[in-house]
């Protein structure tokens, strides 16, 4: 589709330009590397968490992105009082509910979120995304147990429940807000044996929302840059290592051009 | 001894077949570098410390990895809460005794997990698995002040008294249950000079424990294929970043047949 | 500066051999990269953050680094704890305000640092370092809203008003008394890529004043040996990726007299 090959370096190009400040409550786990993977893309991002000063940072803020990996309640508190506040100023809200499925905090946590705030995007692997519908699902840790393809349709059927964008990310991904469907080819094999891609992937939704107001495009084209870099970064590596290492030099120097060029992303 | 360099690739094509989960209740500073070690090596990790749902965890997981460093007092709770669950289930556990000897929480947290639940292995430096024994010792840190071989001797009365197995890790590594008595050689230099090279060592014995259940082989075999990751990475490094690149690539790439022949375990 | 230049020599070759304790409480973001620097550099990292605990690390370390990045009510309550006890012990302590002027909560606690331990030196960028005068400014998430050169004056008077030694960074780097000043040159363009550069440079200036009792020669000769490693690991990195593994690399391999010889330290 080379209307979205062009949206996708569009909004490369506006984030470049503008720096959106992304506000991320995220886990312990993948702090370094989501700050790394938005300063590489071109955004500015913020990592705060207290209850007592997430009002202020939503204000500055361009996009929220909420992680509940590593979750404890206290996180919770301030992942919904941070949600609200962007709800109530319109600014766009990315959930990423990691380990939803697998104990009832994580699945609690995400469910609320997904009530109490406006939730632009969530990005999962498909039994996390799955498990949201309060339907039966298997988590194992953080892995996935449904493949993409079998996900599609009942992803379809919860977006227009959640009344979220819902961006199912494996192999190949699946963005769908239940009426329009996108398939995001990309990225590479020795993803998965690195931690935090999939958050990564998360934030820079984050930063695509902040210039793109149509969530399901700046899914669609968030991840189709970072399977890019992804794919960039698979050339040159010998193992997860120089593939972490390379693939921040990729989301780094592809140019917008290179993006539109390189770009899978295809209806249905 | 032919009979270990075999069981190490046995253990290491174990781990790959089967992705055994790993619960991690860690310190932040290695929070990302552990989850990467595990992945490279095989298995499947997961962070998970909140009170409310490390049960849970534990249900899922085949290993616990409980590491004091950057303690504080819910976190004992935590840990004592999951490693009597995972005692309750005979899942095994790995404790890394990070600092102890050096604040009093940290010698009694480790103290109490050893006490209050079933610990298959401790791995640290000297001075933090002589700090166990209540005797005097002195920890600068994190760093050893004890050599490995001066330690030797009052390890093995240690692993009696504790009941548990102790690796001992510095320039040779030491693995007793005070009958059994291993040296590993292996690893470089530069080890040092990377944080969390010690905690990713911990890690990985949790991963061999949930494919070998005799804490003397698993946590020998563990180190043994971390040391031989290390030298590989030795050969390609410049320095301590590009240390730690090759390691998470060498992790990755190794197979059991390389670990075989290159295993370096002896007895005494 | 060719006496400043000798200083820096003499200060890594101090740290080298004296290897000291470096007791960071600082924030998840930059824990592992601060620790990986300061191993680096040649210093001994600890990270401890528990009220029952800091105090004998405290006792144990050679110097303190406070950093408020993402802050909560009761680290700032250990951070207040830990800086008496090291005012009281005479230990050097470093204090990076991350965000100030962006919340209340951040002003509020670099002002309480400020006033209520004996702070050596305060790293920031310009917006940090002029939020805690009081004055009107405006700081966008932890970037830089102010030049060095447009804070030079204003920095000497707080200086004063302060008590501490101001090292303000950016393109170029600025370290006020309020009586003596100097500039350091260095760094690369890659740097404000790589989130925890600033954060790092914050440790170093701890690990120098470990060894050198004047905190404007020690945070400048800290600031020219990071910049001088940044310009090293420009000419090898294709990216941030690249860029922050080649820094470690280059704190590492670094000699004092290469570091003497590049040394751009110049007065005013």
């Amino acid at each position: 589709m080379p209307a979205l090959a062009g949206k996708a370096a569009e909004n490369l190009r506006k984030i470049r330009a503008s720096k959106p400040l992304i506000h991320n409550i995220t886990n312990f786990v993948v702090m370094n590397t989501t700050a790394n993977v938005l300063l590489a893309g071109g955004a500015s991002p913020i990592m705060a968490h207290a209850a007592n000063e997430v009002d202020e940072i939503v204000d500055l803020a361009d996009a929220l992105v909420l992680n509940i990996g590593t979750l404890t309640d206290d996180w919770v508190i301030t992942m919904l009082k941070a949600g609200r506040r962007a709800s109530d100023l319109g600014k766009p809200i990315v959930l990423d509910p990691v380990g939803a499925g697998a104990t009832a905090l994580r699945t609690n946590a995400a469910r609320a979120i997904l009530f109490q705030t406006w939730v632009s995007v969530v990005r999962g692997n498909a039994s996390e995304i799955l498990s949201l519908s309060g339907r039966d699902s298997a988590t194992k840790g953080v892995d996935t147990v449904h493949t993409v393809s079998d996900a599609a349709e009942e992803a379809c059927l919860l977006a227009r429940e959640l009344g979220a964008t819902l961006a199912v990310t494996g192999p190949s991904d699946l963005v769908t807000d239940g009426r329009r469907t996108l398939t995001v080819e990309g990225g590479h094999p020795l993803m998965p044996y690195v931690t935090g891609t999939g958050c990564a992937a998360t934030a820079l939704i984050g930063a695509f929302l902040a210039v793109d107001k149509d969530p399901v495009t700046a899914a669609a084209t968030a991840l189709a840059y970072f399977g890019i870099a992804g794919e960039t970064a698979g050339t040159k590596a010998a193992g997860p290592g120089t593939f972490m290492v390379h693939l921040l030099d990729a989301l780094y120097t592809l140019t917008p051009e290179e993006v539109e060029a390189r770009c899978r992303i295809s209806q249905g």
